[in-house]
């Protein structure tokens, strides 16, 4: 398995007893991992024993240090070096309140991209399904993961498309053979107000893709697939972190992909996986024993 | 001249909008730069044109941005290399507030310790003075400036210290040639308030050190030498950012400790260079124009 992080980052979070504007902190804790939507797919997938290799674009001091923390847990990574600096993510987390800074990220030239196109070709012939994950630094053109999406597709790889905007607008175009849009990425492709899962269905069956699956928070899953369709949610609410729960999703989603698994198990699968990172102390990391104790609350209902 | 930042840091700037606890931020802008008050110190002195070494401890990737920015810079540096990440600095700037994060800092080995022990032992040698600024990370023995001033003296290299609390302490056993504390530093030597200028000058003969320069934010600076006591202050308000000024004071001091210049015209150029810092739009750099002009605004009284 692959996954691509075009966008990666290195996920700082700042631990402090209290936030207040125009005051200096002593930060009491600094927690570093490395970041951006394919990476925590690529570590997720780590986690559940799926044979993966995590590659993108990384550079600079950020990026050296976004592969050594990848190395110090055990995923594989292939990143194409830039010359700019990969980006930061400061959260710093209060007891009451959780404030995050996104910095805008490195600027790739045409020659990085060529480079990393060639990359990818090659790397892609070996694995049995790609992850293309996340938004696309300044300089990648807006059809990016169109270009990538049809380099698998030669090799016969399967791709898997986890995007917003205009590059999974463009992603779409190549008919990836899984899509998984939230409710606001549902929402800004469809042109409406972000619909229920009830409602939704229709609505996904008009974006012509070969397999969606939407995701829709605590509301759980709606799959819209060329076997049927189906909804898969947990009963309870489930309290914590949603951030990477989608995720969690599509590595869950890609696992039964390439095991080629009923749709209705692939779905359990992807929803408990979501629910245990929701519930994880660490954003994006899971405890497979909650995971497996989740499996089993999962309801699925063909549609 | 050689400067010495065993706690190095690398200074990031965020700049936003505004800042609101519990939102996520896009950062419009990112600035970085190689910090820790001797990395100042030698940053003035290479704008000022005075051969510096920029020497201490720096490790992981942020160590590694520190050395390559200095390089970008210009400013010569030979840092010993730390298994752990040297610190961050992060600023969040907002029009209406400017907000602070100091990340805790590495911990030294004993072996990295002594490792820069030699290396300090083998660069002392070849300057004139050395300035020893700021704080101790953990794992560097309290009486660590002692130790170096020590090993300065036996070369022949003349001493500064700018450094508060347990370390200032034990590195004025050793009996540095010039020591800066601000009004603070002062009143924690001294175990009283931060004393005015003017019911200084008894407390700071009362240290016990060769040479004091004290510096009082606006109010200038009050120096305790063997030659006399001097006040030293613009008389004018300079508006600006006070962040660094202390760093262009032991610059100037320094420079004019190598020359041997009369006390008065040393007093003169260290108030003239911290005004130009504090009116410089980037903390810590100078505008040598600006300098030269407040330069002959400075008022030194003899007391």
């Amino acid at each position: 398995m692959l996954t691509v992080t075009l966008n990666a980052a290195l996920d700082v979070t700042y631990h402090v007893p209290a936030l207040t504007p125009g005051a200096a902190h002593r930060v009491s804790r600094v927690d570093e991992r490395a970041g951006g939507k394919g990476v925590n797919v690529a570590r997720l997938l780590h986690t559940l024993g799926v044979p993966v290799v995590a590659t993108g674009l990384a550079g600079g001091a950020c990026g050296t240090r976004i592969r050594s923390l990848l190395a110090q847990e055990g995923v594989p990574e292939t990143f194409a070096p830039i010359e700019a600096e990969s980006r930061r993510t400061v959260v710093v987390a209060a007891p009451d309140s959780t404030t995050g800074f996104w910095e805008p990220g490195p600027t790739i030239t045409p020659d990085e991209w060529d480079a990393f196109r060639t990359r990818f070709t090659d790397l892609v012939r070996d694995a049995a399904a790609v992850v293309l994950s996340g938004s696309l630094p300044l300089g990648v053109p807006a059809d990016a993961y169109r270009v990538l999406i049809e380099a698998a597709r030669r090799a016969g790889t399967w791709t898997v498309l986890d995007s917003s905007g205009q590059a999974l607008r463009h992603g779409l175009r190549a008919d990836p053979d899984l899509v998984k849009p939230n409710a606001d990425e549902l929402a800004d492709l469809l042109g409406c107000a972000p619909p229920r899962p009830a409602a939704a269905l229709e609505a996904v069956r008009g974006l012509d893709a070969p397999t969606v699956v939407a995701s829709f928070g605590p509301d759980g899953l709606l799959a819209v697939t060329g076997e049927g369709a189906w909804r898969a949610y947990v009963p309870q609410p489930v309290a914590g972190n949603p951030t990477g729960a989608g995720d969690a999703c599509v590595a869950a989603l890609t696992s039964g992909l390439i095991r080629q698994r009923p749709w209705p198990e692939r779905l359990a699968e992807a929803v408990a996986l979501s629910a245990a990172a929701v519930r994880a102390p660490v954003a994006g990391s899971v405890d497979l024993s909650d995971y497996r104790r989740l499996r089993r609350d999962v309801i699925v209902k063909e549609l």
